[in-house]
């Protein structure tokens, strides 16, 4: 079907909710680079739930196991790198209801319309968030590779239902706000491993908890924004039209399950302004030609300027609610009345945090290695 | 480079702005099917410029040329079918300016960052907006191919600058809610040909037009938002994950120059709802699972619900202002201060209106030809 | 890199030889399929090493383990199947000598120039003649399906050395010679899970064997000639020029280690014949236009004639001999006298034909998901 | 369809026989390039009929007109190079036998099970070889491309009928035969428009013209080898299993009309060779390893060498031959008798010459941009 993207870089995900295994297979990677097995389990647990009281109970196991790719001394030898987490629960258990009703927000009528009692129901199948897990595997690789060209790569969560938290400052491109963003970043790093709420703001974090688990309370969800940036780009990657840097973040961000609007830069804010503010001037900064503002979100015709490469993706609530819903039974043909069993997460906006930041180096990493800059010094 | 999208109906796109020529190359369209090239004429004129007092007075001839993909009979004979529209102004004049100093909001610079001198300058080379009009030939049949399918396509501006027009009514899916979008659709079609500002609302119409003339009297620009909708879209149609309806739509909608920003059925929104809100709930009609509301935008997990398809794109303002900016002499490497001459569009959202109709066409009907429904019938 | 291909049947091979594990990720299979995995053991079987007197006493667990793909009733579901075969011996042993002196005929010297040290060394990596157990994998489960669509596909050893096999009745397409070559078709089947060697003729066979262990005596490897046959392949499957159903096969042909040429039906006799002699004359059968000889191999334009499809294979003397061959130590930069340890398959033809018949199963399973008859009746 | 190939260099070749045109769109040539477009014609008559006294007296213009891709100064400027070569005679005649009775060794039959009845009939539509003219302006420019980087790429016609030409000094890799290659390459280059029959020998070649004028006297056709060699390309270029150098330049040459059979270096040969002979050992030339002969026709593991790359292809006899042949009415359902008019060249391999060197040019150089070597030098 259509679980691949990239184009030098070419990540194939396969894995059901409980099929024995999730997975991905990574093309295309530079030989020869040393990965951090450590460091990749970290940035798994920062998506993994049951690891603070925000998220769902429920725990998996995220450990990914490299079955291919690595030479004998660690490093990437330039053949494919497979890598593999188990299922520890794959016992489907009593899916009956599922199989006939499907669940409001779901993929499963749509799957069921497509596949038409092949698809495989428990736990949403191949549509399943589990299958974040290995998009995050590769995606915790590409942000090492980055990191070794010098782009670091952050994301936090912008919003909760009607809280806000502070934006990156990444829409000016001075040298104060550079330095600004990066202590920005700084103190979502430090955050890392200690379960925090990846937030910039603490009073926004409290207010949005708050909100969570009063829609916890309810049998309810809510919904969120992102915001992702990445820092350290050269000016010249990607390529014009179809897969520019935009498409190719977009392609990645529209295959996140609850994923329902993206925009750059100043995103759909410029539908009110004017050219003259939109616009992003140059001035000169060490010799080289730097836009002093980035509404254009770090990219221009598809190609990177220079400035940070800036995206927010908004989040829908977990359709998965313990309130009585509207359905129709499949083989009956008749109305059904749902409730969802199960703990599940009141919102996935902080969960998506690292998945964000997964697809943001994906999409960089192959537009690099697909479109270089002409002066590129890409080992 | 990546001029390219599409996985079985797969369409390339080459042209330059003055190149001798602008043109696309469509793959996989299905055979036997008979192009009306005086319907396609009228859709390609619905895009050029010249053609009414709210866009530019410049004049593109664009008139598509089809040299190959046809049979003697004017079907599609399963070869490729390439298509040329001449440019008729190819002398690149005095671009010597732009050659050296980059206007802000284009991709003059990221263009020289990238090829380093070897990009084609006059009126932005590849990245120019010229290149939506072999993008709309390629739109405009997949746009035939749909019909004859039962699928409408249609587009509106929603926003200009701080006017909004009436949205589509797509976020219900009753029988009512159709029947009245249907009406909207209607009316939008009586004006195709008549030069009228393509909204809902006359009245919106006649505020969009007036903050244009505002912004053109300043030198200025604005930006704006365009809502498109497909319906008769069966549900089961697209793929899960990277390669669904919506990351298709969004690989071809962020390949059209100054959009910055995507979103489907409640798009942003979804942020601030929560679960029991957002969640789409079925009942039965005519004996088939339908959903009665549709902030899912028409898709769950990358495939149809059999609700109409929904997005909106955000337009930025035209960078190419009469007003003074800063920018860089590249050669020199000295501040320099740019005009643009010319006459310009100071809004693209009027004529984005059948690019967008162009682009939901080409993701719908490649969704449907690389991954049908179960039960499909398509010849 | 390069170690996928399909269109909409998309194989992804991984692994190395001394990875943890080597696997496939198939996307793309029709959903609905119960895969019999006891059958795809025994077709796993007729690859490995060990099982008979002819190959390499090594023994190696082809056990492959479906880890996705498959819903909770062992059907393909719509999302991609995933298969692994852990590589029970990962050893890296002592590979000092082969990391420094590349072994003549093989990939270590390429494998060099290409990755300069971060290529996987033991065992020649990725480029082992072990990928091709997940070839066979892939192969396995589509010959399935192919056989519920009433396609037979056959191999044998044509030649080894100077010793050749009877020929597949393939060159006619009489009735005559259908039913002929149905029987030997039958008789190959009959062989399987016996160790026999796969030819048509038993003094064939056992000239061959005998030519082998003549070269293995010698510490030397002789090479052969795999034919493989499909039959009941409709008319109208494929596609023109370069991803037709010559050049589906031959893409993945010639990702078979070993395979220095490939032809089609008369092959390379073409070159001395006559058009009144190698073209196909039609008739009429049950109503259908059939050609009455089989020059073309099955194919005409790209697109299947329902004549039967035919294609050899060349497969060069196993490059791993225990006799010394004339290296250069690239560390030292000094001539090399370099002696293969270990116990290799003196011919590789037997263990290919099972390859063979993968292959084509992938290239015309493919062929017909991506380009099938305007009278198609896929499910 | 399926008229694309390339990975980095994307080929695109759409047109019919009788289309108002045929063409070619190609992505990825490195940017800044100077196409040097009377060198590209030169090329273009060679293959183009009516230039000489062996091949058929029908003339066509193949004046490609680069449309887009270059700059204003004549290089490549990065955006996709789109050429059209007009066809003057579109007029599709009396087609009406040629619908209802295919011609043997033709598509005519295939063309019509797959498409049934919108398949374009006139002159065999997508089918013509008339389609190598496009591949030849993409391969022209190819060639140019490898020419500056030192590679030069030559073919001959190797076999007609039962006449043989003396093969390339390629099977060996001395400095010897390095500058008897040179001097055979030299010696095909000097007959480059002088219309002289492709060979090297004289005598062969006037062997060769007698068994074709003996053919067409019957009104028969013959079939032959072409031989096609690249000198200069570095070791380390192109990638393992199912994308590497050999399969490339399958892909291509077998989506070329008529051909059949395709081998590389020792070709079929290693069929009866033991390993101690086919082995290519390794000696230190310059500080770098070299093997000294080349039966592995410059590739190993789908990486080069950096010994010529060497590949034979056979081609069918023309299948329009002036003698009465048996075939089936598809309309009536009846055997059908049937006579080709109009004149045809009773041997297709000289014409073929050029269309193998643009075959190895882009996939060569494919291969190069898409898997460079390590220690590439690229710009």
């Amino acid at each position: 079907m259509s679980s691949q993207f990239g184009t030098t870089l070419k990540v194939s995900i396969f894995g059901q909710s409980h099929s024995p295994a999730v997975g991905c297979v990574i093309e295309g990677l530079p030989s020869g680079f040393a990965v951090d097995t450590d460091e990749l389990q970290r940035f798994m647990d920062r998506r993994a739930p049951g690891r603070n009281s925000w998220s769902t109970p429920r725990k998996e196991a995220d450990a990914p196991r490299i079955v291919s790719g690595l030479n004998d001394h660690g490093a990437t030898c330039g053949a494919p790198l497979a890598a593999l987490i188990e299922n520890t629960n794959t016992r489907s258990g009593d899916y009956d209801e599922l199989r006939r009703v499907p669940r409001p927000g779901h993929a499963d009528y749509t799957a069921w319309a497509k596949w038409h009692g092949a698809q495989d129901v428990p736990g949403g199948g191949h549509f399943s968030a589990r299958l974040t897990a290995p998009l995050c595997v590769a995606g915790g690789i590409a942000l090492q590779v980055l990191a070794s060209k010098g782009v670091r790569v952050a994301a936090h969560v912008l919003q909760v239902e009607h809280v806000h938290d502070v934006p990156f400052d990444a829409q000016r491109n001075t040298e104060q706000s550079a330095s600004h963003l990066a202590r920005q970043i700084d103190s979502l790093e430090r955050q890392h491993g200690t379960g925090a709420f990846p937030v910039l703001s603490d009073e926004a974090g409290t207010h949005m908890r708050a909100a969570i688990d009063a829609a916890r309370r309810d049998g309810d969800s809510v919904g969120g924004v992102v915001e992702c940036v990445a820092c350290g780009m050269p000016a010249g990657v990607g390529g014009p039209r179809y897969d520019g840097v935009q498409g190719s973040i977009a392609r990645i961000v529209f295959g996140i399950p609850a994923v329902r609007g993206l925009e750059f830069g100043a995103g759909f804010s410029v539908a009110g302004m004017r050219g003259s503010r939109n616009n992003d001037p140059y001035e000169l900064r060490a010799g080289r030609p730097v836009p002093v503002s980035n509404n254009a979100g770090g990219t221009l015709g598809g190609i990177t300027t220079g400035a940070p490469v800036l995206f927010r993706m908004a989040v829908k609530p977990t359709p998965s609610i313990a309130q009585p819903q509207a359905s129709v039974d499949l083989e009956a043909l008749q109305p059904a009345t749902l409730e969802v069993r199960g703990r599940h997460d009141p919102c996935v906006a902080a969960r998506a945090v690292p998945i964000a930041e997964a697809a943001m180096a994906l999409a960089l990493l192959d537009s690099w290695l697909s479109y270089p800059p002409a002066l590129a010094d890409w080992g």
